[in-house]
């Protein structure tokens, strides 16, 4: 995206932009970077820019990060991923970060904190003012799943006993980000209701402001979690909605341009689950640091592989009798995996948008036992078929026929229950449901192919 | 969220409150279960209907759904996910659908017929105004992956000749969602800039609109894709931004609101793909139904566990003179796997934002080799150890260790190429990735894993 200067800028593609550039920027080197960088420095946005020195190894980032003007400096590493933003500040010499803290809002130090160690927050509140530190507090009562963390101070906030008048000039006076509203308060600050923008610059001065308070005034409670917040900003017909602490305090607001990112960052974030890391990650990790973070959940799965293997290890009589069932086996695990991932997938998604409850659980698992069941029958034949003709053996195809089937309801039933249960002891099922799922669907697999030849061959 | 009607109801969970409802509701039963779905409605925002409705089975949500009130119908229908919608659709008389059509707006038939029949979208046009339809044929224009697609026309356009209170009393007049700008076009209705609310009325009625134009005038090229349009809006200062066609004509505008729900829609469907299954998908789609769509993910995947039997079948011999390698193979087989997806969602995250090129894809490549290095070094002797001692048998352990660390590598290699290789052919990485992905770490880890026992033994 650039600006629009005459009629043939007009056609822009943003993205493919930072596409293009990243190809252009990482072809080069040194001196020719660095003159490329400047010239982009001087039109990009700072999301780009942000994009951009993620996308570059970490000694070229370092280099172009020393280009990025100081006044932009904060704004740039608010936009990058925790990781990358703290590689940078690790390399930043001490009194060049104490200047930066200098100029972070209290809500730029709470994205920043979560992923910030407690001595770098500590000097970021050092160099705040009183009020901003306060500031700073409240929001951060409030964890990392609540929303009342992610409000901001950016809002219009007026007396009940405020005029019409009052309002126009507020409005008039002040230009900010996703602000259609104003918010009337009482003189304990507690909210009272929301007036829209549209509503004061169609009645005279004189009227009281609060003869004008929406039909529909709605807040957000601080703790309501972020997919809740975001959803209700969604749905809802404003740009912004007041939060309101337990007491019903206005304590801040959230934009539809922070539900946004919060549903991006939620997304991310459980797409990075699924394979054992988060959303923080960079995408060049120095290699020892990302290979200790990786390292975790190869461990994890490892202890599960190792109970597929031992489950395996019962049966190594039949094994060395039959060898054609050590070529079979990982199909009835791989099918036994796919079937229970499907399930997992739409509970998963259905539960980020509160649809599952105890209440129609049972219906659910009905409906993923019966398409377990289909699927179930239906490949049984297919694989029983191919595997009677492969090794000639109709022994083998009945086995595995059986085994496909069972495998396959089991893996059904897992893919629902197992995200309930995670449920409910707190658990991310995006992390762990599909470790557990294939633990499982591996071991249930294995013992009773195996265990079905046994019976059958010995 | 409900309404504010005291202080006492300031506390809001919504999204909470759709799980709690989604408990009591699914819990009822018959007349009891109508009496509570009549009394949410009474209060609830068209979101929260659809999310209940799709949170009940099949017959039970067609009886609700006769209860929501004929004037919200369309909306409630909008904000279910396409199988749901379409399910009701087939269920509902047809002179109820041609009356629920006739209240369509060009837009929602656009949203609604990416997964409509083509009958249906004809039957919907033949309820449309000359007017309307032309709309949806410039919208329809534009395929699934371009914004002009979601454009909207709920602007506000005035020509460069107007004032600046002909400006005033249009947005007096006119109440808009996400309305803060206002488009100005020349004779041949070309985008010329964007007027901004805030300016308008901060100028005299007199002066000419042109006058004050926004320096930084931007404009979404209607072809560009939803992700770019979404992070442009998410990133910019605005709540909307015009869209325009190749030749400068101004067809429409996104709004914040709609960036949401694309990025909320465009991840839904990367997880929904992640297990082969598509965004549409209903919670409790028919058996049958569901059975059939998600066969030909598993057909796919059982093609691709017979590539790995069929490995496995080239070392009979070796199996049948050594059980233990049965036993083992699984483990070889998962941490290739497992290290595999990590490298892959990492490239995955990173192509969605555009930062990955032909520029940096060797620092990639080199960095998440030396990850794979590391990992693959420490797995090797701890598995190579574990194996040796299970076994009383360190050729075994030295095969399962050598393995292991090659197939580390190659699921490193892998994870990164095969995206790119995709992307190359226009396929989702997040579809058929993983399938290529364990493909390639099954076979690799197999082949080396049996091939170097064979050495070793035979």
């Amino acid at each position: 995206m650039t600006e629009l200067n005459s009629e043939q800028d007009i056609n822009l593609h943003p993205q493919n932009e930072v596409g293009v550039v990243v190809q252009q920027l990482t072809g080069a080197e040194g001196e020719e970077q660095a003159e490329m960088f400047s010239d982009i420095l001087e039109e990009a946005e700072p999301g780009t820019v942000a994009l951009l020195l993620e996308a570059l190894p970490l000694d070229e980032r370092y280099e172009r990060w020393q280009q990025v003007q100081f006044a932009d400096r904060v704004e740039v590493l608010s936009l990058m991923r925790a990781d990358p933003r703290m590689g940078i500040l690790r390399q930043m010499p001490d009194s060049e970060v104490d200047l930066l803290f200098a100029q972070l809002s209290p809500e730029d130090l709470i994205e920043w904190s979560d992923y910030l160690p407690e001595s770098y927050t500590d000097r970021a509140l050092a160099q705040m003012g009183e009020r901003q530190r306060q500031h700073f507090e409240l929001y951060n009562q409030y964890d990392e799943n609540e929303i009342g963390r992610y409000a901001d101070h950016q809002m219009l906030v007026l007396s009940t006993k405020a005029t019409v008048g009052q309002a126009q000039r507020f409005f008039r006076r002040i230009d900010l980000d996703c602000n259609d509203n104003l918010f009337l308060v009482d003189e304990q600050e507690h909210y009272q209701g929301t007036v829209r923008r549209h509503d004061v610059f169609r009645h005279g001065p004189e009227q009281p402001l609060a003869s004008l308070l929406s039909e529909d005034s709605r807040a957000l409670s601080a703790d309501a979690s972020l997919l809740e917040a975001a959803e209700a900003l969604e749905h809802s017909r404003e740009v912004e909605l007041p939060v309101v602490d337990y007491e019903g305090g206005l304590i801040g607001r959230v934009t539809l341009r922070t539900a946004t990112a919060l549903v991006r960052e939620h997304y991310e974030a459980q797409l990075m689950a699924t394979a054992g890391m988060d959303e923080s990650h960079d995408l060049f990790a120095p290699i020892l640091k990302g290979a200790r973070r990786r390292a975790v959940w190869l461990g994890i799965n490892l202890l599960t592989a190792f109970l597929a293997s031992a489950t395996i290890g019962l049966f190594e009589n039949v094994l060395a009798q039959v060898v054609a069932l050590a070529v079979l086996m990982p199909i009835v695990a791989s099918m036994g995996g796919i079937a229970g991932s499907q399930s997992l997938t739409l509970m998963i998604r259905g539960m980020a948008m509160g649809q599952i409850s105890g209440g129609n659980l049972m219906s659910l698992m009905k409906n993923e036992l019966g398409i377990g069941a289909v699927n179930g029958l239906l490949w049984a034949l297919v694989i029983g078929a191919v595997a009677s003709w492969w090794f000639n053996d109709s022994v083998i195809g009945i086995a595995i026929a059986c085994a496909i089937l069972i495998n396959m309801l089991v893996a059904a039933a897992a893919g629902v229950a197992i995200p309930m249960l995670l449920q409910k002891f707190n658990q991310d099922a995006a992390l762990s449901g599909s470790v557990i799922l294939t633990t499982v669907t591996d071991v249930v697999g294995f013992f009773t192919f195996l265990g079905l030849a046994t019976l059958l061959f010995l």
